[in-house]
């Protein structure tokens, strides 16, 4: 059989792409929108790469009726990772999922390749292009052990997974297409065929960044959403206003399963045990958009520091070395931070995505002029 | 001033506390007062302790200007909680607090003694009362190992803590008094003290129950808030919109740090692992009110359940024993409903608890008039 | 160069292979040498197949020079696993590997594939396998998620493991190939090119079936070994009499690093809270062997129940069921089980092994007839 | 009845304690006795104080027939440890215990008050006495939260242990008493009462110092045995040998349960993730001294770094520091130390521990002389 070609990243091929780019571009970000999450300011992309030397990178897989999925790759840095490890933690709300080399980075707090994320079932084409990519890379000649990080979703809504359409190509095109610069949202890469609340998900990014009092530090996160629950806006129950929620038709609501995975960034100079706990603090931001995160989840958020001074360098790894570390004391607004950019990035992942076919099965948009409506409206005293 | 005898349960001696209790009797609870938190129907005391056999009972302490404190006491069944031992589970989200007995818990999947809270400071006293009332129940004379169940928040706030006021006589007060029906609310037993968001907290509850579809459990919460960040009544901003909030002085707020104890009571037939999920979900309600979980909280969350078709009887600990279990595909609605009850539980101990004076410090009670006019503003359209 | 025809199972195709075979075939189990490991008796097979229905197959990859790798799967049951669930849990002692799967195991308490190991690079074509076989198998034609579980070791000392030569197909051929029955042991599937404390290592298996008096359940072990330390065989320190031991050289032994996965079945009723905490139990027969689990490990366990009273069938998938369970209070003679079972494992996985030449280097076996002088030696007295 | 005065550390003032003492100074320790455990060399006291700075207390209460119990205070330095923090990590092999304090050592990798061990039932007075010994030290006049660390294991066989002996005064005493220098060992402080193995247990300490090539660090261990299995020592299977061993009686073993707390510590300057994985080795150590790790256990260990280049000051704890780290890859060395430490520590506890009578029973001591001749026989090849 032979295969129509598919469609990468912002290159649409089909009509209904071809309109729902258009749409897209008209789609704001939920900021944009004049909506403003929490009580922290935002880097200026207000995204996971306003973390400096953080990349992202997007294959969007779209092919007659029934492909609807993707890859995207988030590199910490753009030098070999292998060599030049970044200190990371890493956290489970909810482990119905299929994450790939968690263990690993809670034994040893750190992560040695790009993450990618995709679909549930593709999982292991993506772990194999890590690793070939990162024994291909010049300097790890003699490398023999790769910790490939992978999460995933389950698009099987809106994408016949069971087909496994993702190849080990598709997820380095994700790597080689990471950059740094603002970050396409919505219906892409791991996001393209994902469903969340009912309405279209997607991957979304925020960031904030702390004031210089707090340190100056920035925090920046990128989600894969896909989950359900009673979707709650800045605080406004769009849900139950709108009459799509979960638990509404009682025994069952396809709005109410689904996973999100979290990937944090942050140039703060965090211990491996601190990141941990900032990516606990990315579920808070989960809770606040409506999940009970539901049984059926596989929740889980990863966390690095980019700082040059936590960096895990050949050198630092062969002796004693003297590490750079914000203290407990003083993390707390990271905590903040992190559950503001994620509650704000998963808004974004919505307000972005675009209604989509796939699979026999049509998945609206949010209907942002009612969003906005009703938000304005609950928000007119403040 | 000259320390006036201390005042235990809900008698008031002093023209403060007397003050303090008619204007508790005022205060409405966040359901009376029009609010309605979630998608799901509360039980009928809308209590932990509509879940059948659950007891409660308080220990207040309030003690010429500087002791402001207390005990609360759990008793998930009226029976001998150490022959007849209930399944439990367990779950941390900032462990930067002194709750006693999680390992045992996590080991064995139960609970063998009322469930205790405190102050910090006062930890042991508790923890003496609940052992020695332990071996002095009748059928435990054998009994030689007990693992008690204390947990604590930091009222320092309003209370002297250093003094470590609480004997082991006010625990044993507080485990004598747990009684079925109404739970006392706000400032009383170990929420006598606390501060939550920068207002007054204290002990609260609420409840679920699912519709009979679902099965037709209830799920009951009790909290001891004395927690900050930036509080949210059913998702309208009370915090910056009354300019109260975590970072809004950005080195330090007085509002951010601080603790939760969050005790979950169902009598669906869970198994123990289930139970740790339930504890989880807890700290999705928290997110809701706003808290960023700073790094100076204590926040522990402790789940059981009373179903006899899940009770450890002697019988069932000495072999092979039929237990009954609701599978993980069942349990998404008492997720929610854990998540709803503990996010009103919250708003019902700072709607229940009055201004309080102690220790040099007076914290206000959350002003509910300007919070319902604010709120109901925001639900107009609702 | 080319490649020679490789060889699957016990099909030795080379000169090489078939002098490994012959001398595999004089090499005796721990226990025909006439070592007893522990106080309990073991199962008929003395394996983990004494387990009903437990079934377990290899391939064997020996192809050229540089090839020595394979895949082992162990099926818990012959039937569909997806469809009738068994309990399980997890144990991570050390996590530096890439186990695949470990968290939703954790999350449910459950494991609905076989179970593959494979080496260290070839996680991701073992977990493809596994998901394609769960997905074809009858009345699996609307699954959507599937969770892999694999585990693996890195055998790069002896076999050229960035060439990632395992496929797919390989091990589609090692779940096909699983049997009830004996199960081959030393440089085998997984095994082949595994290397432990120095000497060459590989797959084992071994069993305790307890007296009727304690439940008459069996335990039955298979291991993958490949890590190092001070040998210890029965209690007597091969390593250092034998003068091949870790830190003998201090700054670096070859001996010390690497890594091992245990699989440990049971057809006791246990709980999956009970079942992880048999799994942790597997490291105190490790370290019996002499490891002190170095920081190169990736040392994990799983463990599972067949009794077909826990089994997760659709029915008790769906609504409240009676599930039997073995008590706290009766599962201390399983631990000590699963400890011997372990130790044997691993003894017999060293004892079966033949040296082996790969990739430039050459392992030589344990060389048996000085360690059974020795250890004869040292039980005189018993 | 009148109790008799109460004897506390070496003063014995019975003639049962005088001939045990008698007993215990003719009783040589592991190593004097000619047995060497592993392949590292111990420091010059064999001890947890060859740690500079580490002081250890011991409060031993002998009275009447039915006290024989008592305390051991371990401080990590003889500073304020409550400004100037130590990074610690803890770990649990089978929470069957009430350890108090592990959820913020886990949370924020740091001890702030000395370590006691006692009996089960008398952890909060050995609490409420740290508690109030932090809140007393100049300096501490402000703190509000205090982390009590207190490990327990049941001294029941001997020790009428519900009448809760221990006291606040007890455990000041110890904490008083704390000196660098020569540990008591055997039946003294919190292993008064133990039994291990069938046989008398107690109090033990090891160190072992690595090599300048390796670091030079010293890592010692102190444990409170009370735990079973089939004793091995040095390998040599003892507990079979004697025929006293878990299992033996099949359905229940006297000799089976109990509990072990472990205390590390090291000068290596160690982050507090990899204080938390020596913490777990420490549990290997006790697998090679014959311990399934039965459900009755409570078994667990702290660690902790007495370098002043990871201590955590006011000053480190108010802003960004540089702090000195050993990497991941140099520390299986003391992963190997703390194994070894461990074992001999529990042997020398039993091999100092003298019979004892108390509360109507009478627990032998380990029997030397045939112990030594067993495994001199065993070792006549080495």
């Amino acid at each position: 059989m032979v295969l129509k070609p598919f469609v990468r990243s912002a290159v649409a091929a089909s009509a209904l792409v071809a309109a729902a780019s258009a749409s897209a571009a008209e789609r704001p970000r939920v900021r944009e929108a004049g909506i403003r999450i929490g009580v922290l300011e935002p880097g200026p992309l207000n995204g996971i790469t306003d973390v400096a030397g953080v990349q992202v990178g997007h294959t969007t897989l779209i092919e007659g009726t029934a492909v609807r999925t993707g890859v995207t790759a988030i590199r910490p840095h753009a030098g070999n990772l292998f060599q030049d490890k970044v200190p990371a933690g890493f956290a489970v709300a909810n482990g119905f999922g299929k994450f790939m080399g968690s263990t690993q980075v809670a034994e040893l707090g750190e992560i040695e390749t790009p993450i990618l994320l995709t679909n549930t079932l593709s999982v292991p084409e993506a772990a194999a292009s890590a690793i070939e990519w990162t024994l291909e890379q010049t300097g790890n000649e003699q490398v023999r052990s790769v910790n490939a990080i992978v999460g995933e979703t389950n698009d099987g809504a809106l994408n016949d997974i069971r087909r496994r359409r993702v190849t080990k190509a598709d997820a380095r095109a994700a790597i080689d297409a990471a950059r740094g610069g603002p970050v396409a949202e919505g219906s892409v890469g791991a996001g393209t065929g994902t469903v969340a609340f009912g309405w279209k998900g997607g991957i979304g990014t925020s960031s904030r960044r702390l004031p210089p009092k707090l340190g100056g530090y920035t925090v920046g996160v990128l989600v894969q959403s896909n989950y359900g629950g009673v979707l709650s806006v800045d605080g406004v129950p769009i849900g139950t206003l709108l009459d799509n929620y979960y638990l509404k038709d009682e025994l069952h609501s396809a709005a109410g399963d689904g996973s999100v995975v979290i990937v944090i960034a942050t140039d703060a100079p965090l211990s491996d045990r601190n990141l941990e706990r900032l990516a606990r603090r990315a579920f808070l931001g989960i809770a606040r958009t409506g999940s009970p995160i539901t049984n059926g989840s596989g929740d889980y958020a990863v966390a690095f520091s980019t700082a040059q001074s936590v960096r895990r360098t050949p050198e630092r790894r062969s002796d004693v070395a003297a590490i750079a570390e914000l203290p407990n004391d003083r993390i707390s607004p990271l905590f903040q931070a992190t559950v503001e950019a994620t509650e704000e990035a998963v808004l974004n992942s919505m307000f972005r995505a675009v209604s989509a076919e796939g699979n026999g099965a049509r998945i609206q948009a949010l209907p942002l002029e009612e969003v906005l409506k009703l938000h304005s409206e609950a928000r007119r005293t403040r």
